[in-house]
């Protein structure tokens, strides 16, 4: 039996858990918890509610750690409770994951320090403050530490992990099962390949999210400073 | 304000609803719902919760209907409250959608009837049965009928569904938000691609429930023949 939890958080972008979760739950002898603070219902960033099943402190020690994205991240990193329970889950897990600007998170506990990662484009930036050394790829693995892109590198995220835990031919046949060929309608998933318009449209729209990340993450990266 | 209503039951496949709710839920003036007989949280196949938000009894006439898919989507094809809340739906409805096997229970409420559509590759054998007419593509338009393919077509199914209510612009906004670039590790989504062996690992472990869901579209078309 392999135990997978997922942090899940207020304003989460629930396609940052939703996409990985539908292929790491048909690993064979998958066990998934949703673990939080409390077990009371969470409302997403698009309204969706999720129902956290496993609480901090009463979470068995997992084989794979996983922090999802979104809004509601920021608030984390300077979260003295989930970060002590993602350094202690750290210490024993087989792998310590992280989806979009979860990686951040994983940061923030310490967990990035000198490694390779990816996050969403739009917080690459963040990543060296935390000793990380961001790779624009849609998954990046780096010894036991294994982050994904932004919000749907998710889902290639799950593939890759199956792959190392269960080997590469479980992971393609979830791939078939899940249709996972991939036709975008347009190609503007990537600042690489989106107009210089539109580019300027999304990241002006998130200005005041990611000034208040940039000061959450200064905050963080000096207390991890302080722990040495 | 547009509003929005995905079908949801037990024994869902919850990515084919988790996926095109978080692009639809950035479209502009969106209101989502998660509709169903009742309130009570439902299991999804892979034991997510989630939370239907309005009863079928409550629902206002929605813009747009969206019917996922899943193992338990057998059961609605022949569940004469779901299939008369759909067709009650779709008769105001500006668009009549569905993602992976949620299409058949739109052909067997009488909606596909001389339509192109859309639905899981595993499946495509059964839309003759409702008059439909199955098209192997990624995302079908056919009139105000839009239908996607198997699970993970939901999210190319929801930035193509944006692009109709919003503008293309909106749609890249979104795929950008959302890092839509997607870059499988393998290349085995869809059985044009996988190798024979795989594919029949696939099948073999799908049959029966395909059985069990043959005998329902067989039931379900009998009965939308007895309706004329």
């Amino acid at each position: 039996m392999i135990r997978i939890g997922f942090i899940v958080f207020p304003n989460i972008m629930q396609l940052d858990l939703t996409g990985p979760y539908e292929v790491l739950a048909q690993a064979p002898d998958a066990e998934l918890h949703l673990v939080w603070k409390d077990t009371a219902p969470l409302r997403a960033s698009s309204g969706l509610m999720l129902q956290p099943t496993t609480r901090f402190a009463d979470c068995p020690q997992l084989d794979i750690i996983c922090v999802p994205g979104g809004g509601g991240m920021n608030a984390l990193l300077t979260d003295a409770e989930t970060l002590a329970f993602l350094r202690k889950q750290a210490e024993k897990a087989r792998y310590v994951t992280s989806v979009c600007t979860g990686a951040l998170v994983l940061g923030a506990a310490g967990l990035l320090k000198g490694r390779r990662a990816a996050t969403h484009w739009m917080s690459m930036e963040f990543l060296p403050a935390f000793g990380a050394i961001p790779v624009e790829e849609r998954v990046v693995v780096d010894g036991n530490v294994i982050t994904g892109g932004g919000v749907t590198a998710g889902i290639d995220f799950g593939l890759r992990v199956v792959a190392e835990i269960a080997g590469e031919e479980t992971a393609r046949a979830i791939q078939l099962g899940i249709e996972y060929d991939p036709h975008p309608p347009f190609d503007s998933g990537h600042p690489r390949c989106a107009s210089p318009t539109l580019l300027e449209t999304v990241t002006t729209k998130a200005t005041a999210r990611q000034q208040a990340r940039r000061k959450q993450v200064e905050a963080a990266a000096a207390a991890l400073a302080t722990r040495g």
